[in-house]
């Protein structure tokens, strides 16, 4: 059984499955690495939400960043962003974003509650 | 309980385990992004067949472009692709290959039916 | 239920759910390729005997080199580390790592035993 939500042509915002949930890459609008990691956590939070999760459940993460001398400006706005004790597995990198003006991308692997 | 097909001594190009399969990244022949996006999926397509699952059953994919540019080419084949109301959560992001003549690399994580 | 293992406030090294294993993206100490490589199995070896499970049971590896040009090398150290009949799916790319002087990081999912 395989629940899709927010369902276009090219992707799925949400997908759930066998109590994992997968969330489309997200990025975040913002004129810096800070506002748009800020406003990317903010959409990861809404869409957990609606897949009936929260960020205390997030398994894993991929971090990409357009530019890895933002990587300790994202890490400050991410660590405040971790509940205690509830940090996922990460992985973190630069890679060039499908826009110019993207930052940062964060690819999230959560558990359904 | 583990099944790997098509197994070497460095990768299997199908792990299936827990309901889930794992493709190896995929590649494709071809001079463009057109020919070569289209022949990566050709084999995505023949993987999930041999995996005892399809296309529809999708629920992950991340996508690495040589060229970030070929972003939107790479798209109009992939949305072309993607069976009507099984989109995956997808990301994508450019990532310089294996090989220089590669362009696209697409990683899948499906169900199995 | 969720078991997070080396817990920070900015990530787990390892996160236990539902049957599968995620490992933090993993590098390694050394001055060239194969001394990072070597480093970072032996951590990964390390990582998943924690976890309860041993590196027969990985089902998919991203393998990120800051100089893709380190592919075969990286590959004979790897190709030497996997037990015959275990290979787990695999993909790798050229991502810029989070400090300078790191070649190699890999991301590891593996299965429970």
């Amino acid at each position: 059984m395989i629940e899709r939500i927010h369902t276009g042509n090219r992707m799925s915002k949400i997908v759930k499955h066998g109590g994992l949930v997968y969330l489309c890459g997200q990025v975040g609008d913002g004129n810096d690495i800070s506002e748009q990691t800020t406003d990317c956590l903010g959409r990861i939070d809404n869409l957990l939400l609606t897949a009936g999760t929260s960020r205390e459940h997030i398994l894993h993460a991929t971090i990409w960043l357009a530019d890895i001398a933002d990587f300790s400006q994202m890490n400050s706005i991410w660590d405040a962003w971790i509940p205690e004790g509830h940090a996922p597995a990460r992985a973190g990198g630069q890679v060039k974003l499908a826009r110019p003006e993207l930052k940062v991308e964060i690819i999230i692997c959560a558990a359904v509650i």
